[in-house]
């Protein structure tokens, strides 16, 4: 039994399968969020789904025509393109570049709340149109779907109740902040707002700062969402509903998350955690890859990438990277699209494009060196590989800064990097063998579930179709106000009625005490 | 698509199984509980595990010698048996027919605080000769076991700590009530408390009345258990330690449970619901009770059975059941222990025991008149059988209520029934469609899942010994004080700063004012 062994029950409750295929409304976001999306719809369609995608038609992820899923185009014209999020995306990396001082951090903070509400503007912008294109609504409407599958940082989940259907989101993030403040309680007492840059475990002082943060949250996706939203859904749904309802009234939230990632905390029966989804076992690496792995020897091989997005960083710091690498006895690979750096060393290759899951899933793989985008990290949480981390902007410092308290990874802040920390986080991660063994452990963690991440995710889609939702996994709190969900109004009524019998006691009792007094007084007189 | 079918995903993570078994000590209380338990322990023998069962000498359902078991004797004397249980049972039955007046309801639940109090003490009693016993600690210390399974209303849980051991619960209640209000945030405001007998949507009186009822359920709870447990607490662990504590830390919770038997909820990582790892599909019944249930025709069978305690009512009441029987043109199996009633119809066959599974499970039956226990509801929703309700005593007012809630039972009140309502109760639930419906809906949606919830319950219990401990699905939120949980501290710290910041501006304000005042004044003079 000691033995770790990963373990799923092949269990048939019912030896029917589902024969006969239905109908998926998808509704994404564009970037990363697709790139997770079209996993779940190519094994949708792999199960005999037939998959519907409502794209853009400036879409630059989403293509228009695909095996695996019909598309219906939204005629939209300059309503975001890649250009558009790239221009912000650069902004924002160099602003973090100018230091992490707090008024440095605002500064970016302000930047960013402008640029989402750019996108945010882009995205109901394109919502509108369709809700106005009479004939495509039509045409939707009885195309009779079973299911919509949308995230709930975009606008299906408004498309979901205007067509009248179930609803499944892929969530990591919603229009409120992390996925869990819109469905789930969240404790502010052990339940770290991600941008605070804190634990599960906190000190009195630290609280105080999460409180902070949560409220810094608030206001800033208020500001973002709210006025937005808030008109749309007034036109469209009536004057006395509020956006966030449509999100909470969601059948199914599959989390794009576990607690091998996550700190453990409250959830509800309705809230899936998939993790793992994107995650597949290695394939034999191309030959001339393997090859330079292999050279490597006992060493072990060093692996870089900053995401799809992020091809080359500024020039100074491209140098400071190469030269560290440069002194190590390690290979690295590293995806770079930008010039040739002039410090690079022999034992690192530049390449374009690297295959990220067979390299990871290498052997000889001793390091990853991410920018802390959740794919990136969970990636590695699967194949077992230790990271150092150069978090860039949105979530990735948290995710970077939650993987350094679990002992899997070191953070190097771009704002203050230079080729001695550089080398030294490595050289760290690479030589003190607790970042291995943690990482291991985390990822047998992460491994041993009942039944594989993306099993289950279709499983609940499927669910939800057979059911035509999921109604008793969800509750209808969300239908309360602020007041009546945490029963402050309970709580005032019965303090005032406690507060009321004091009175009358206290009334009664001095009224009684008068009389006996008055009564002795007109005695002694 | 539309077609309902249960399905789920053989899925193996990895090819290998686990092989080499392990060690499981379980720690159970007696009656239902540990026909609950033995399922598990059944399947876990099955599964190559060697289980050792701690019984006191006096157990009345933990038999000592049996093929999937060993046992660990441990010698009591009069420390609770199956007749002191039996008696206060039946005391609470009589209780519950003198009316159901406020006045009735409260000594009752007086009756049944001070009963469980008695209950308690033996519990504790017990689990002090244990400790006490030198011998037999060292020995199970040697032993080396990889988890220990107990349900939390015992102190199998003190032993777990005792040892070092990992711990798995099976639970449905624990010492302070419903279990999730031991581990999981449980808010006022739509999570109705057991005995209130309210449902997840409430208007603002039956939200008083919940609050009420929680408070009701803390003190007694707090009466029954305080005591008892701080005092063993602090004699075996020191005085910091809080009982409740050592029950919080355990590592998985298996809730005997599911959304369709409660209503959504908030939940916790490290809470697994395993409602069905009791229900199996039916098997063909015996040819006397096969011949019997076919001579019903169209009209169909009723089965009545109080479950395993509760073998005969009072004799009046017995009377007025098959008086109301007689008149049906359905056939019924009662399960009776008492006297043959005279009113006894042709139709009513009575037997000293009845396969329930296999009877629940027969597609003539249409209705099953029961007492609530929460096995016996659940295999009515396994089965798909609609309810007829006689609740006597403990949760089975609250698990029938809900069911009602539900739309797949009528109740009837002991304290009240008279043959028109109990017939009318029958004759609603046969003839009304949507009783039926619900039903067969909420089965479906029970038996819709992933895993099947005794693989899942076993899955959890081998996770815990392959990992010794699932450290990363539970919050170690308990170890902090009820004012820090709620972040009451913070709350006051904020609104102390704000209001310092407020009477600064005041003071400074009013400090400038004056200047500006005094000055006024003198230039004028």
């Amino acid at each position: 039994m000691g033995q770790l062994t990963l373990v799923a029950f092949a269990t048939l409750l019912c030896s029917t399968a589902l024969v006969d295929g239905g109908k998926v409304l998808v509704y994404s976001y564009e970037g990363s969020l697709w790139i997770n999306m079209k996993v779940i719809i190519e094994e949708l369609h792999s199960r005999g789904h037939e998959v519907t995608v409502i794209r853009p038609s400036n879409s630059w992820y989403i293509k228009p025509d695909s095996p695996h899923y019909n598309t219906v185009t939204v005629n939209v014209q300059g309503v975001g393109d890649e250009e558009f999020f790239g221009t912000i995306l650069a902004r924002l990396v160099n602003m973090r570049r100018d230091g992490s001082s707090v008024w440095a951090r605002m500064a970016m903070e302000w930047e960013l709340v402008k640029s989402f509400q750019e996108v945010e503007k882009a995205i109901v912008q394109t919502m509108e149109i369709i809700f106005e294109d009479r004939e495509m609504m039509k045409r939707l409407q009885e195309e009779k779907y079973d299911v919509v599958l949308t995230d709930p940082l975009g606008m299906g989940a408004m498309l979901a109740h205007r067509l009248g259907l179930p609803l499944v989101f892929s969530a990591r993030w919603a229009v409120q902040g992390e996925a869990h403040y819109l469905i789930a309680p969240c404790p502010l007492s052990y339940v770290p707002v991600p941008d605070a840059i804190l634990t599960d475990k906190m000190t009195f002082p630290q609280r105080i700062k999460n409180a902070l943060f949560y409220l810094l949250m608030r206001i800033e996706f208020g500001y973002i969402t709210d006025n937005l939203y808030t008109t749309f859904v007034h036109r469209y749904f009536g004057p006395d509903v509020h956006y966030t309802e449509l999100f909470q009234a969601a059948d199914i939230w599959l989390m794009r998350s576990d607690f091998t990632f996550e700190y453990p905390r409250p959830t509800m029966p309705n809230v899936v955690y998939m993790q793992g989804w994107q995650c597949k076992p290695p394939e034999p690496l191309p030959p001339h890859l393997e090859d330079f792995v292999q050279s490597s020897g006992e060493h072990g091989v060093i692996v870089m990438t900053l995401g799809s997005f992020v091809g080359k960083l500024p020039e100074d710091i491209t140098e400071i990277i190469a030269a560290a690498f440069a002194q190590l006895p390690q290979k690295v690979i590293w995806r770079h699209t930008g010039e040739r750096p002039s410090t690079l060393g022999n034992n690192t290759l530049l390449v374009d494009w690297l295959p990220q899951k067979d390299l990871l899933g290498h052997p000889k793989t001793r390091v990853f060196v991410a920018h802390g985008g959740t794919n990136g990290v969970q990636e590695a949480i699967y194949h077992s590989v230790p990271l150092v981390g150069l978090p860039l902007v949105l979530d990735q410092v948290d995710n970077m800064n939650r993987m350094e308290a679990k002992g899997v990874a070191k953070v190097v802040d771009i704002g203050t990097i230079n080729k001695d920390n550089f080398l030294k986080a490595l050289q760290e991660v690479l030589h003190e063998p607790s970042y291995a063994e943690n990482m291991q452990r985390l990822s047998k963690l992460h491994r041993d579930q009942p039944t594989k991440p993306l099993d289950l995710a279709v499983f609940w889609i499927e669910f939800v179709m057979r059911h035509r939702g999921a109604p008793h996994l969800r509750t209808e709190s969300y239908k309360m106000s602020t007041i009546q969900y945490h029963s402050l109004d309970v709580i005032g009524f019965l303090l005032a009625a406690v507060l009321l019998v004091l009175i009358v006691c206290i009334s009664a009792m001095r009224f009684l005490w008068c009389k006996v007094l008055c009564r002795s007084k007109v005695k002694r007189e």
